[in-house]
């Protein structure tokens, strides 16, 4: 039954519903994608991923952690009986040139093929365009576990796909961070732009200065990020193919590390400098003329160069208060402080990223400096222009901030921005790698985080993977529609984008865990956990003890024939 | 030790923290309160409620229930030693003046007085006024288990302060929809304006006529409210003194309705009229002139009235495509529908609320009707002006729909509107019954209700019971800040709204529960457990397999001595 008209497929759907097609499309869209009228079931009994052709990676933790999330993934719903007596597939082979590279980065190679035409084979030239491929893979399928015969030659647009997560303004728990990577993941985002610490609070937790996050956290014991932490972030974006970069801004934005440090903040609370419409009362800067503020920040950065993997370190630079220094009767301290800082960096070997202030304000930048565009209202396009012109890379923002939310399909304005949108040659465009979306957490905790950032951040990523003419809204609603149904499902909170409807599961918004691990506290554990617990735990309470009967059944016989 | 500096307390904080002061007061505020520099210590250990002086109460569902939760809610935290050797308080005496009263009503008595200076008492007129003060009680204990001498005279300034949930364009789980009971409950709020059906979706499952959920709602397995839902609903709101007023709007917004029962909807899908600046496209309007109409109506309505006891059904009557109509060359059918209509629920001998259209079109309105005022473009305060003027009670919502949000301290707005900010006299002022925060669900679903929701409904809760005089939002926001992380630890993802800071607590906003049950369909059950959950069925079954060891132990012995 080789070929079978869709409608048949279509009859399933109850009125209005955003049902899985098959052949909808992935989010983001892929380079090139070939559908053909023919079908597999997948079998969720038989089938299976295979690694093939390069024994190196029998063992690679990437691409066995990769296929054991894929294959839950797919298969966590139930399983429907192959009804319409379709062909199976029974496995997908998964071919990559090269080796078990550990670290994403800038330079990696996340281009893949998957062909399900003939060979059903997913192949690419390394384990990052293998995950690539498994996530596109994981979307080709519907809920009747159907998949058409498809061909997809896929890469990515830009090289740098981000998403910044303030954990300053607010702090996020862990859970929520991971769970945010794992919708990073679904997006094929590979930049998780951590920024960590600002005037507000500090909470990391140094190694080499624990005073720091001990004066600085809202709360020393349960606000911070431990060695341990940061250690399960990078792990568990690594295996995702997602880069950590973490932003320590300085010299400004810098006041809660003063409340652990002696004499390295300049407190500019009273300085009620109005800058670019935001007041910065209550902001700090960093005592650049003191030679101790020096020697401080080359300990500390050489534990953050040791504690984060990646290349690149964003050093901030932004909103500087710099009144506070001219008040000492000093000039261009601004300018002194970022040489000097620069120098402390490049020993570390290190790459670094800026704030757009720092090539405005014609600081210092070294000649591999990327320089992030944030400003909406300064004409973003001329910026990165200029920055283009002398040079140096662009990581384009300005039209991603997340946080600023209304009432209407703003996903829409993120989705149609090109980051290509300003005057350049082919050099200067070539010089944009690309962007990242913004969460700033003035508004923003655990409780609305998620549902903030999804599915909007999603819009961002396709802009930013797939093909510049991938840019029809009204086209990509349904299959984004799709999409956001899919990250419910996946469990992350993606909120309605495009108006009334549905989704067929549920997330409950709330944690249940939370509340049941408060009733431990008052003895009660088993009253909230779900019927389904409680029944396998009575059901391996009544193995336990037929065990132990059988174990004792000669005793219990000699006693009956007593 | 009868007198305390307050700084002795506020030495526990931690820099910035918003921490439980005990005179920082509660949401909203009362009425009348009075501080004294003295101090109690609660000990969840001997604390207890005591029902007093009115032995009918002893058994009141209401009250014991109430009692129950607000002892879960005061004590589920942790239990700090009395450290500070501070007088304790006992009890909290109970005395409630009326009887028993099953449901809440309009006119209901919610004013209590709570005296803890030497009676320990909480008195009140009806059982209402003792749930109203038991949430304030709960609110005047901080985190160390310390509450001030407090005197506390407090009465709503409105009767009808309700908030809109709309389920149509959206489907909320139940789950979802009683949590936010609970939230309303702890800001005083008593009416639950149920949208349950519109054009989208009709969930709500008829008795009498199946079909319309069958074939109107999203899924008619999954997405729908059946007769024992709207029972746990009622149930739960009636127990926290919530009001569940439903609505049922026609004759627009009805084409949902239409795919269940046939030549009951005219779908205007193609006329695409301009309606206060929104497009009416895809919106119904029923067949007024057929009499078989009429006929359901009855029927239909009947159930209703039957099905949710307040005195009052909402009716809707807003955004008519009355050209619709026109096209059958009749005139003044808004008109004529409306009359009948109004007949109808008269002989269920039901009141009935309507929104603002049907006053501004000059449609019969019985003289109980309450006019419900929601557009913000078109001078509420003249249209509340000019209904009250002749005579009808209003509900007020214009300035308060919390679904328009945007990136800024919007519940400022919320909070300094007065809903009897019109020209009238003394007499129209009081037909002003209350308000409604109005979330209304095109960009809502289940991932982003409650923290779309809270706490920006509670700033429209404590203008609806606070004095008018109350209204300084920047006196206001640390006793904000402080209410919001209450509803955070009570587990609702109630959103920041004041800036960077934190609260003590964490609420994961998503379901581990739901994690879990997706797993168990693998047959992994215990993956996903929390260690407590693992330890304590571990401990369980230990102590089961010692019992039967007892049990047998005869039998070993005797093994043992062969």
């Amino acid at each position: 039954m080789p070929y079978m008209k869709r409608s048949l497929l279509l009859t399933r759907n109850t009125p209005e519903r955003v049902e899985l097609d098959t052949t909808i499309g992935p989010w983001p869209y892929p380079q090139r994608i070939e559908y053909y009228d023919d079908f597999y079931y997948i079998n969720r009994e038989t089938f299976r991923f295979k690694i093939v052709n390069n024994s190196q990676l029998f063992n690679c933790d990437i691409l066995l952690n990769a296929i054991s999330r894929y294959n839950d993934l797919i298969f966590n719903n139930f399983t429907l009986r192959n009804n319409l007596r379709l062909k199976e597939l029974h496995s997908l082979e998964i071919y990559v040139k090269g080796g078990c590279e550990q670290w994403p980065r800038l330079d990696m190679d996340e281009s893949y093929t998957l062909d399900l035409l003939q060979k059903n084979l997913l192949s690419s030239r390394s384990v990052w365009g293998a995950l690539r491929g498994l996530e596109t893979f994981s979307q080709l399928i519907d809920k009747n576990f159907i998949i058409n015969k498809t061909y997809i030659e896929d890469f990515p647009r830009f090289a740098h796909r981000g998403l910044l997560v303030d954990t300053a303004r607010h702090y996020m728990p862990m859970s929520i961070l991971l769970r945010n990577l794992d919708a990073m993941a679904y997006n094929k985002l590979n930049v998780f732009h951590w920024h960590i610490v600002d005037d507000n609070s500090f909470p990391f937790v140094s190694k080499l200065f624990p005073q720091l996050s001990d004066k600085g956290a809202y709360n020393k014991h349960t606000h911070v990020y431990t060695p341990e932490n940061v250690k399960t972030i990078l792990e568990y974006a690594r295996l995702r193919g997602i880069r950590v970069i973490v932003e320590f801004d300085t010299p400004g934005h810098t006041l809660a590390w003063g409340k652990g440090i002696k004499d390295l903040v300049l407190d500019c609370s009273s300085v009620s400098k109005q800058y670019s419409g935001l007041s910065l009362k209550g902001s700090g800067v960093l005592q650049v003329t003191k030679e101790s503020t020096y020697d401080f920040l080359k300990k500390f950065f050489g534990e953050i160069a040791e504690t984060f993997p990646d290349e690149y370190i964003h050093i901030g630079g932004d909103e500087v208060a710099s009144e506070c220094w001219t008040n000492n009767g000093q000039e261009n301290l601004y300018q002194l402080y970022m040489k000097r800082f620069a120098n402390i960096i490049k020993e570390l070997r290190k790459k670094y990223i800026v704030w757009q202030e720092v090539f405005e304000e014609d600081l210092y930048m070294h000649p591999e400096t990327i320089v992030q565009v944030w400003k909406s209202w300064t004409q973003p396009e001329e910026v990165t222009r200029m920055i283009t012109e002398r040079g140096f890379r662009v990581i384009s923002s300005a039209s991603w901030y997340l946080d600023m939310i209304s009432y209407k399909k703003d996903w829409i304005d993120y989705y149609k921005y090109d980051p290509h949108t300003f005057y350049g040659n082919q050099t200067q465009k070539n010089l944009v790698i690309g962007g990242e979306a913004c969460v700033w957490s003035e508004y923003i905790d655990e409780t609305n985080f998620l549902s903030r950032t999804w599915p909007r951040a999603s819009a961002v990523a396709e802009r930013l993977w797939s093909s510049k003419h991938v840019a029809d809204s009204e086209k990509a609603s349904p299959r984004f529609d799709r999409f956001r149904c899919l990250m419910k499902e996946r469990g992350i909170p993606a909120h309605p984008i495009n108006g009334p409807g549905f989704c067929e599961h549920f997330v409950l918004p709330i944690s249940d865990k939370w509340f049941s691990e408060k009733q431990q506290h008052n003895g009660v554990v088993f009253v909230y956990a779900s019927k389904a617990t409680l029944t396998s735990f009575l059901v391996v309470c009544g193995l336990l003890m037929i065990l132990l009967l059988l174990v004792l059944r000669p005793t219990i016989k000699q006693l009956v024939r007593k």
